[in-house]
């Protein structure tokens, strides 16, 4: 059975702060314990939130990020930390979605990598933004995120 | 079998403009064929549409209507119309919602009757709107109206 | 265990006609195996249809019977047979629904009896009726009908 | 922490056939481990089958119970058996719910039971049973079966 | 048609900051259109947001307000403003629950109050909290909230 | 973190009137700031009604237009106002569900663009209509549109 | 904004009975106003009726018809006038569904058609039956059809 | 309008006995009345049931066939007792389900048939068997089968 | 706003160990901060796992606890290490589930209390265990769990 | 009618221990009785359950395997033990779920094999995790495992 190596990691397992906003916000990675093979790793996170960068007010996404990782794996409690570190950040819906995506990319130089951003509505007309790096490896298996439309009432 | 009594209606059968407001609107009615019988009549209007009174802006609702006749029935195609009507009409929320259930109580003299307004959200929170006549007649059968709360994305 | 007392059918087990109105159907019944039971049966009709009598155009329903029995059962069989009598009849929702349930009460004379008729959308706006002989005989249990809304599209 | 007398038990932990009929069937029971605390157990039986008596042909339902035992509760495997042995046992829909019911209040003599029966259609119209021994003891808490209604096609 | 009466308004129709917190908040209200009439105003408000006093961390609830409005109703957009200033408030869930209930009984004296907060999981076990002011109103009519319950995966 | 550039933009951040048709609205749109990368923008827009144009009844419709930006993204505000000018205007379910493709794809002149249109049942039979420019760019991700077929009732 | 030539229609705006069969009914086509354009247009008719040619019972199936036009639409009035004409039509399932497609592929030409009839259970097994003129043209959009399976009771 | 030829059958509109095992069932077939069109036609078996081989104990599933005729269409109420005859029948789940196909491959010659069985859990672990007999004929239109996945409680 | 009195914790912000069995399991509680008010508090958990007490095999069951607080709320992560406890721990479903609120009982003597235990099937008949300790004191408004009825496969 | 040869299963039918971990599990097999056929099995399992190796706590989640068999069937009981054997085993999500799948490969050596494993969240964001053998033999008709997203409350 495989063991992570957790040797590089600095959060896991004691208490951080909030980062004050997604660039002091400090993303970890461990080596993957199967790097010749192509599985594809899913983060669902329904938790996001960040400002109107021209109102101020806040904003809410529900967020999904799926990858093929290479060498890397992203270390969870360090996206987690990354994510929440949008709180207090100004950003255009089409604009953070990706940026979301290119800082993981960066990080762990996936196979592949894509985001489905859902966002709440905003004058009754949602946004969602979906990116991915490319076509999928081949023989990769991938379901899609099956997050429900947006209906309004009834 | 019952015959519906249906010769004091005046718009049934032939092609009608729709009405300019809610003033305009003439709302018919035919005698019940079972005034002795305490049955309930739900009409569901997924289409509602009015004016924000505040800045023009178009609103949209879901709306239910449950009633338990006296004398009379609501024609339901003077109902629609009456319900369309709004449509170029400036009025809050809890006013609007209130103000077409009293139209339908002086029309019918109704032994009870509730309405529904599920409002699409602005500014991300939804209003409902729920009143009725007071407590339905003691051995009336009555569903919920059972219409799906808001819930944002994912 | 209980046998059903089946000696005074007519219809059931035999190749039998589409009755040519509801007046033509004959409607049969059963003694109650457990005539002291205060026991439910709910039989759920999603195949109604008529016409309507202004147009001759055909209407939809999906309908669902409640009752409790005192001496007699309806026989299953009869009950598909007069419901899909009404194929060529033309009616009112309204009248409709109540003559269907009327109808049962004369045959049955049980101990209380509901319908609640859930009819497609003309208009835009569908009505439901729902109607019950009084408050249900105490200590019966009677789970809700639970028909989902109608919620237009999206 | 409760320990459960199983010393009466004489089917579970070892491999049994299954009863010829409900006659044959042998339901057991052990003592409850709260007899002063009024509680419900629910049993969910979506694999119940049987032979309708006039045809000979499978038919098939969902059954579900509740009760508030007093002195007993029933062994689940015997449950599970005697409900197995109505596979080639023939009986009306009505019938075979409320026999089943009454099985096991001859059996627990519970403070209260209730079954819900929601048989496969036949015909296009399906048949549900509901009945309970009468209202259930005060204070006790209750959830509806909550068994979705039929809906044919659509 | 009823006209309401914004005169005493100074939030709605401008651009407004972000309250620093729930007592920097201003709550406004309008007198009811319809003071002797007892009908529900429900509030749904999936895009709460505070932080947990121990940690800091963000914590995410979605948030359901009914009440029964006797002289005054909240007004929208303030009450918007006053969910959104918990965004950098430490609250444990069931205390930040009831507070906002108990502002808004402060400010509206309402015939009846109550509010469903559903708080997103934190160890895997969600909290809910439920509270009102009292029994509702004799004849008011009041759906429930219908939120899903959590279900974990699968 | 990217930096929209909102300088050509007229609409966002003021008070604005309906427009009285298609033709008078004014779509806006801002240089994407992610012109190299391949990703898809989706609104959902559950609030479009116009009218019929032969009787001059209103219509409904649930909208969801996908598209891959080249150089411009549509400013979500203005396309708001671009859908609700509709209101009053008269056009078949066909050619209006094109015509607001077509009106963007000029707009933006979008690497690919589809319109999915499910319009409010009349006569009983709702119209659904799907366009897309072409396939879609090879290693776009794009999900399904997900919403539910119409189902009448039951 | 286009304007569609109804020039050539007999039906539309005016009363019109139900034909009596389908060789009677009148199928309507418009010149479509895209014609260069490869859009689908889908028709969901869940109020579809026949009878059994053996036995003359009722049969009921909820049927969705999608196609891209060439040069012709169907109008939408003669469309549910034909569907309704089956009314009184003896046919078995998988003839009635590919006869309905075959009538619209020689009154349209269309560059493609497809037909799902999801007919209502008979004997508890229903039929659905699913045909495509061929594989769908390059680069046109086709949602799948989302019909729920059948799934009996529980 | 098709007519079928249904000269060869035996069984339809006649009581018949339930077989004692597959190996008696008679399946029959008659004509395909659209020889030269590659339609779909699926079949929903809800009420499957068969013996566990090992212990003689009920098994259960849910049954989804679906196949493309070439000269010949399977009788349904033929296929009803071939599946009802599993009853007394001991096979295993793999076993059973590719059986099934098999038999129908036989008696009719399709140009490609699936099979999909979704059994009961044993032991809290549902096996589902998928077979089809190679890729679909090009062109063919096969929507996928849907049946939700299991789930446990909750 | 309220402030929480956290003095009396010891488990709350550092690592702990799972505890060997519910003996072991030490729960911990805080005064209520709003000691006068008749709230619920819902826990849900999905994640409950314990041993049968026969086989030493493994049950699992999803969980949900409501109470009404008097003096003492529960603090919640020695709530889930409780429940965790079971892991080890062999037990029947109906004494485990009723222990459990008893335990709870025990540590907050709270004005009311109620326990849902949604069992994982075992042989095909998933058990449900319902407490309350008596009826909700006046005036509490209590949603119902609303967990789904177990409904086997299809 | 296929028999499966189960000569040489040590498991089935008698009592068995809870292995003490997955390196003790003993994983049998059995041959395929369609050996030629390529069919897809999928066994479910949402009674998974693990230890988080860096604090000892338990982990859940929801898998579900699907093969399509060379030789060998796996056997289920013994799968069954295999999963339940993780219970006091200390394993990383992505880890874990790989070994499950890699173990049964070099038990069976199927012609394909694929595992998605969804984890009940930790710190608000599940993981999933999904990895297939490579590309299905072409041909097999592969269901998607249309497990629902995870999506917070509300
Ligand atoms: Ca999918
Ligand atoms: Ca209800
Ligand atoms: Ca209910
Ligand atoms: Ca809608
Ligand atoms: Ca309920
Ligand atoms: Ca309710
Ligand atoms: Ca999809
Ligand atoms: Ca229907
Ligand atoms: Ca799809
Ligand atoms: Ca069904
Ligand atoms: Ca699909
Ligand atoms: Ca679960
Ligand atoms: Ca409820
Ligand atoms: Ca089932
Ligand atoms: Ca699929
Ligand atoms: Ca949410």
């Amino acid at each position: 059975m495989t063991k992570t190596d957790v040797s590089g990691l600095s959060l896991l397992g004691q208490k951080t702060d909030l980062p004050a906003g997604p660039e002091e916000a400090v993303l970890e990675r461990v080596p993957s314990g199967h790097q010749g093979t192509n599985f594809v790793v899913r983060f669902t996170a329904p938790e996001f939130t960040s400002l109107c960068p021209m109102t101020g007010q806040p904003d809410f996404a529900h967020i999904v990020i799926d990858y093929v990782p290479d060498e890397w794996l992203v270390e969870s409690k360090s996206l987690k930390l990354f994510l929440h570190s949008f709180r207090n950040h100004g950003a255009f819906h089409e604009d953070c979605s990706i940026d979301i995506a290119k800082r993981l990319v960066d990080l762990l130089a996936p196979k592949w990598l894509r985001i489905g951003a859902y966002w709440y509505p905003r004058g009754g007309i949602p946004i969602d933004v979906f990116w991915q790096t490319g076509a999928p490896p081949e023989g990769v298996w991938l379901p899609d995120q099956g997050v429900q439309p947006y209906r309004g009432r009834g």
